[in-house]
């Protein structure tokens, strides 16, 4: 790795809420903010951690994110409520939104969260493992900037839309998948544009509509979904469930309406959260959750085979005593956000994230 | 085609109702089998139609299946329903539990129907396109006989765990989709080796856990998931979604309960209903609806892409009108269902079935 400063978690979190105040962030947001930023970092998913704050300075410096919404909850349905992000971004309406959705959970069974208008660009995690760290089973949908064909088809119209799944485990930490629906990231492909290397097949298709594995075209043309028409499936369901259900924007709405070319669109978020001892009758939370541990057991005991979110606890270990090595210039640019002054981020980013990319071999888990 | 038989849809579910009565079933099973059965040949996925009376016919012969359970249902939570099928087949069970499952969702936004103890070898479309026609969203996760490895394994430990969507639609059949979670359908690998035809690679691995192209090699080792461990993260989901979280079995525990092989597991299904109009502020069906369609608008202008199903929908309208072809093998063994005259129907059948997978070139989409 290039020259690197060694930041404790706490001291991670204190550089994001700084870097986030320094360039006007209210209080609550910075805090929300870096608590997502510091979890992505904790798990040495570094790709969603302070490398992304760049992604948050554009929104705020384009108009298009709020510096300081107040998100504001509201009951739809005795099992649906309701977070309006008020076109902040995500992290603080989805901490705000978090306990009553628990709650009515727990209450009901089952219950949905509808986020609206929340700028995007965390991983979704956070989210379903805080309900899992509950005891709840959660969901989490979300549709992004179009980038994304159908299968079969020729040209950009889903997002990356990642959906993520928790279950909870009994003295452990919970088991999270958050995927894209697309083949790759699209960081991926950018890194293999610039270091001259081609991309696997099935991963995008030029602007000509065929599958390329040339990166320029591909990044011309239109990635393609995971596992093809299945996929492709998974990625339509997730526009359908953040955008009209909840009476907020399809991906690519989102990104005629990011006319700032921020790489944060805004939108809408789906959040289910189920109570497993509300699903069957004398039910019991113990005796459930080591039920799933029975499928756990006999996956682990197949060599090759693991649990989706295991290499991120093994991380998660790791940097609670080690903490994180930050990329000097990213430190450095991290320094001038807190003191306020203004660079032109994005395209000052740029290489550090493919540098970044590139050494610590991590991609998004959803981008 | 081989020699076949002409019949009507009215005259498809009359022969299916007949042959289960013929059998033993009592009439309400015999009824919901064949709206199933019937459901299936209307749509041309035959996989599902008449060629799926000899699993219903094992199922009952081998006593693992009632005859004449009365699925019983109860409230859990207030937004939870439970139907137990008492160890019969699903869809009558399924079929109590739709208007109880849809109202909960009317009245809280978001409800579930746990479904236990039902043996299952239907496809899941049946019951969300249920929900959907009246407005709802709905999803439905089953697991299944234990074929499918969890990605980077070696050994079959989830089953072929489909997954169904459905989204309504103003004055058009709802978008549906319906997908095993496998790479591909296990009467395809069966199909292959009759034929004496290699795999795709992708879709298999030999009992030694490496790929294979070879049937036999695949069948006695294991199916893979779809999109490598991002469709093996949904296989696990649906196994811990259609068992533990409602005390019901696993695909392994399926599989070793199933003492008589019949191919019909017994476990559970989760249905989840949604009702859009609940999920954003002044909720307006036919708005969002509406909204819907631009996505399914602009996936249709691209050239190649389709909507999930539509194909399904095209054999509806024509078999309505011209009805469907049954081989005649087939419909003889049904004939002889209807005279009680009583046959070993999985054996007697495997031909057919091959055969008929070959000649109408559709593969289940759930097995």
């Amino acid at each position: 790795m290039q020259d690197a400063v060694q930041m404790s978690l706490g001291e991670v979190h204190a550089a994001a809420e700084a870097a986030l105040l320094g360039q006007g962030f209210n209080r609550a947001h910075a805090a929300a903010i870096a608590n997502t930023v510091t979890a992505a970092e904790q798990d040495e998913c570094r790709h969603h951690g302070l490398f992304r704050l760049p992604f948050y300075m554009n929104g705020l410096h384009s108009g298009q994110a709020s510096p300081d919404a107040e998100p504001t909850i509201k009951e739809l349905a005795p099992g649906i409520m309701k977070v309006d992000a008020k076109y902040g971004f995500s992290p603080l309406a989805l901490e705000r939104g978090d306990e009553p959705l628990a709650a009515k959970a727990r209450e009901h069974g089952i219950a949905a969260l509808a986020v609206n208008n929340a700028l995007n660009v965390a991983a979704l995690w956070p989210e379903v493992e805080r309900l899992a760290d509950r005891g709840l089973v959660g969901f989490a949908f979300v549709a992004a900037s179009p980038y994304v064909a159908p299968a079969g088809g020729t040209k950009p119209l889903f997002g990356t839309n990642p959906m993520a799944f928790a279950w909870p485990r009994h003295n452990k930490p919970p088991l999270v998948f958050d995927q894209a629906s697309s083949a790759s990231a699209r960081g991926e492909i950018q890194l293999r544009l610039r270091d001259g290397k081609t991309l696997p097949e099935g991963w995008a298709i030029g602007p000509d509509g065929e599958p390329t594995t040339d990166p320029a075209q591909a990044l011309a043309g239109a990635q393609l979904p995971f596992g093809g028409f299945k996929g492709s499936n998974i990625a339509m369901m997730v526009e359908l469930l953040a955008g009209p259900l909840l009476g907020d924007a399809l991906s690519f709405e989102a990104g005629e309406r990011d006319k700032a070319n921020t790489g944060a669109p805004c939108g809408g978020e789906l959040i289910i959260a189920i109570d497993p001892i509300r699903c069957m009758e004398n039910g019991d939370r113990i005796a459930q959750l080591d039920h799933g541990e029975m499928l756990f057991k006999k996956m682990l005991e197949q060599d090759g085979a693991r649990l989706p979110s295991d290499r991120r606890y093994e991380a998660r270990k790791r940097t609670a005593i080690e903490g994180v090595k930050v990329p000097r210039s990213l430190y450095e640019s991290i320094q001038s956000y807190i003191t306020g002054t203004r660079i032109k981020e994005r395209n000052a980013y740029e290489g550090d994230h493919l540098t970044h990319q590139k050494e610590t071999g991590l991609n998004a888990v959803a981008v």
